[in-house]
């Protein structure tokens, strides 16, 4: 299988319906077809080879989706860039990947334009907004104006089809090899999750350089469905687009899904059309679930789980399970079930596998295991042993199947020979009315090697103590799991591009001179 | 992917839930997976290794599931037999396949005894019904019941799974080498279409041994769902399993469809758990639809088309186009769209695609292609060319990507030079009151090469002439394709095991001493 002959069965089984809508700009998969098949063309004459890379560095956008599609079509590797990232990081992707060909839009064009010269092998930009085409940059509109459409380039089910960087949170940022199999099969185990049909409109609003939103678009795709793109989030704004299109599915990380539900002016949007909601990138607080419950009532939500390096999906918490009563109850801290094709095990530090509620490493096979990481055979094989991919992060299952996320790995705190798993602390303080976010991090401690510690952004007119915060948690779970220490910030909890709070940067200020023992 | 995951999967995620209910004996999904796991120890002990064939001849069961999983766990390979075929035709496939192991029921214990001495391969028989083990048998239970579970067989995606004899309509039966890709993949891309979930309960009740209860019954694995066994079709009891159970689901013949709902008691059995139905291996009746809708409003229906090598499912026609008025009518003579991941085209003589709307064979590539013909590499590489499973099926795809079977391109009727699809008229002359069943056959014709010739059963009560069915046949079709003769049977039609015509046998008086054109 590959991602071309996704469009071409869209192109046969749907045709005269509408593909993709951006503002004034409609496509049916009959013209979206051609159009990335006429792209395809171009890039082919701008020099991509079979194998060759090819960036995209953009807001979504309609374009940035015929992009996707005419990069595979013309033989060639996507590799979707990190919106949220600082210059010197754009240019090591670009460098690392060996792209030959960069895709902006009028957001990106002024950082590329100011980098350029350092990026040897970028041989062309192409420029993907409207307006006039900054200086050397060839117009997108142009190429497929101009080009006589192809017929899809001969890829295999085990060629690469993109490389996707991690976000960097942990480390040094890893191009992941995912080949096209990887991608059509993992929206093939998790179509059941997300219920599209021909019919369905699929809001694009999570960045599309990132892995959440690319599954969710794979599935839409997969279904013939149409694509509407916001070309980033802001509640409002999404709101509109999903009242004025008919948004049926979408996928957003928990961060969004609470600013929606919590925005002053939810109930003023009719919202109604909306079926499903996946989410993921981390879990959700039991509260924010319950809002949705109380404003969007007919929504079935859905969580998944997993990472880049697993196309993305491992594991899917169904609609039915996100309940507070009945014998469905008690799962909505889970990440879910493994999707079918998909092995799971928790593993201790030797790898070997862990029984029911043992907390260990969690590790996966199946067909949505990457092919590695590019050009690091080494970190590729230490992440995959014995054929299963070791994610990094920590959980155990239930004796139903379900898979708890105990915490990034890397991110437990460690305080006094207990583990303390920072989602617990999170969830309790988060039922606490004055908080609207929180992050819990260890910090460096004399006593305890290191001790729980908890950033607070409080909601818009409410005040509390830290003594109250503290004394909250005492009553939900164990104490030695509470916050030692609790900060107040003023500003929003600094976020990755793809929505997950930068645990790092939260650190960084109290770990200055000592060194934390992870992992 | 292989057939021995999804059963782990199972016990993974809901184990503690029934996976088998036959009769008095349940099991739950891991009580199942360690049966499964005794058996495969037993199936090896007996002297099955890697690739090793196992046979099955025997009505619906539990046990029939179980070898079924079991038999690529101990690393073999399964070779389903038709239930409805003659002792030469049994001995052919066992000898064929060199099967050493099979496992047969009391029904067919009879059959396998009287012939054993001719099936030099055959070193074990396992038998799988309750009470006295026959002379030279060995019995299931023990196998199950004496032996320690293992860990399932090391078997790739592209390893053989199993052997499944084509049905012999037309000519020798061949033996269809699927993968476990073949079989995981088929089940992902189709269902989306069944929509099963771990509460759903699936009847197996089209025979076991056919790929269309085959694809249903992986599907209801892959959902962890509950599997009833009906030993063979009989309408009545279908209806008490159905109510008793509350089968949710399950894949009939459209035979056993209209035996269903034309049954007179049809409306005294509570029938309103049924969600879905899943039919294929020939085209509905117009008239049998509507009555479905008539006596079951709610239940979904969906057709599925495809062949034993295409693992089964090459399209479907969602519940959504079984409608006669409105946007999406006109498409309930058509057999579907093509699943994710299958391409599907119309070839002409010279294996060149045809445009939309042009009757040819209908070709297709994909994940769920077979491997092969076993032992036939001549066959294999007459039918699939370039890539392309040529399905000896005749159709045309319509500007919206339907496809439409023409005929059985062997079965269509040649007359006077023109094409005549027997569909076509069936349809026709099902839709007068009288007519119950009936079958249309190209039969010799002095004038006309060929001539179209019905076979009908009337309705109970009903009486009507040929003279008046052959002008209500002008009234709704061109005058060339209507029958020029027709024999009123006081029989039912003869069924292959699939519940398909066997229009062959239909032929056979007409055509002695006549040669047939066909292909």
């Amino acid at each position: 299988m590959n991602l071309m002959q996704m469009i071409e069965r869209c192109a046969q089984i749907n045709g005269k319906s509408m593909a993709t809508i951006d503002g004034q700009r409609r496509h049916t998969w009959r013209q979206l077809r051609d159009r990335v098949a006429r792209l395809a063309a171009a890039y082919n004459r701008l020099g991509c080879e079979q194998g060759d890379r090819i960036g995209i560095l953009a807001l979504n956008s309609d374009r940035y989706f015929e992009s996707i599609f005419a990069i595979p079509w013309a033989g060639g590797v996507m590799v979707p860039i990190n919106i949220r990232l600082a210059a010197p990081e754009v240019e090591f992707w670009i460098l690392d990947s060996g792209a030959k060909i960069l895709c902006v839009d009028e957001t990106f064009a002024p950082l590329i334009t100011a980098v350029r010269e350092k990026l040897d092998n970028l041989e062309h930009v192409v420029y993907m907004s409207d307006g006039a085409v900054p200086e050397g940059m060839i117009s997108h509109e142009d190429l497929v104006a101009e080009n006589v459409a192809i017929d899809p380039a001969n890829r295999e089910g085990d060629d690469i089809s993109g490389l996707f960087y991690t976000g960097g949170t942990t480390g040094r940022s890893k191009g992941v090899m995912l080949s096209h199999d990887n991608q059509v099969i993992n929206a093939l185990q998790t179509a059941p999750a997300f219920e599209m049909k021909l019919h369905s409109v699929y809001l694009n609003v999570a960045p599309m350089f990132h892995a959440a939103n690319m599954i969710g678009m794979l599935n839409a795709t997969l279904a013939a469905a149409c694509h509407v793109f916001a070309s980033r989030f802001e509640p409002e704004l999404t709101m509109k687009f999903i009242s004025r299109h008919g948004v049926t599915h979408s996928v957003m990380v928990p961060t969004m899904v609470s600013m929606l539900v919590h925005h002053p002016m939810v109930t003023d949007y009719d919202l109604s059309s909306l079926e499903l909601l996946l989410y993921g990138g981390s879990p959700m607080a039991e509260a924010v679930i319950a809002r949705v419950q109380e404003v969007l009532p007919d929504l079935r939500m859905v969580q998944a789980y997993g990472q880049t390096e697993t196309s993305p999906i491992l594991t899917i918490l169904n609609s039915e399970f996100h309940v507070f009563e009945g014998p469905l109850s008690g799962k909505t801290k889970a990440a879910g079930q493994a999707v079918p094709g998909v092995e799971l095990a928790i593993m201790d530090d030797e790898d070997q596998a862990l029984g029911t509620g043992e907390i260990g490493e969690i590790c996966a096979r199946g067909p949505n295991i990457m092919l590695g990481y590019w050009q690091l055979p080494e970190q590729t094989a230490e992440t995959i042993r014995d054929g299963w991919l070791h994610t990094g992060d920590g959980g155990y299952i239930d004796e139903d199947g379900f898979l708890f996320i105990s915490d990034r790995v890397k991110d437990m705190i460690v305080s006094g020979g207990e583990n303390v798993y920072s989602i617990e602390v999170e969830n309790a303080l988060c039922k606490h009315e004055a908080v609207e976010a929180c992050a819990v991090i260890g910090i460096p401690s004399e006593q305890w090697g290191e001790e729980v510690h908890a950033v607070v952004v409080l909601a818009a007119g409410k005040t509390t103590s830290v003594e109250e915060l503290i004394s909250h948690c005492q009553q939900l779970i164990a104490s030695y799991k509470c916050p030692r220490s609790i900060s107040v910030s003023e500003d929003p909890l600094p976020l990755s591009g793809a929505g997950k709070v930068l645990k790092r940067e939260l650190r960084a200020p109290f770990w200055e001179g000592h060194k934390r023992q992870v992992g």
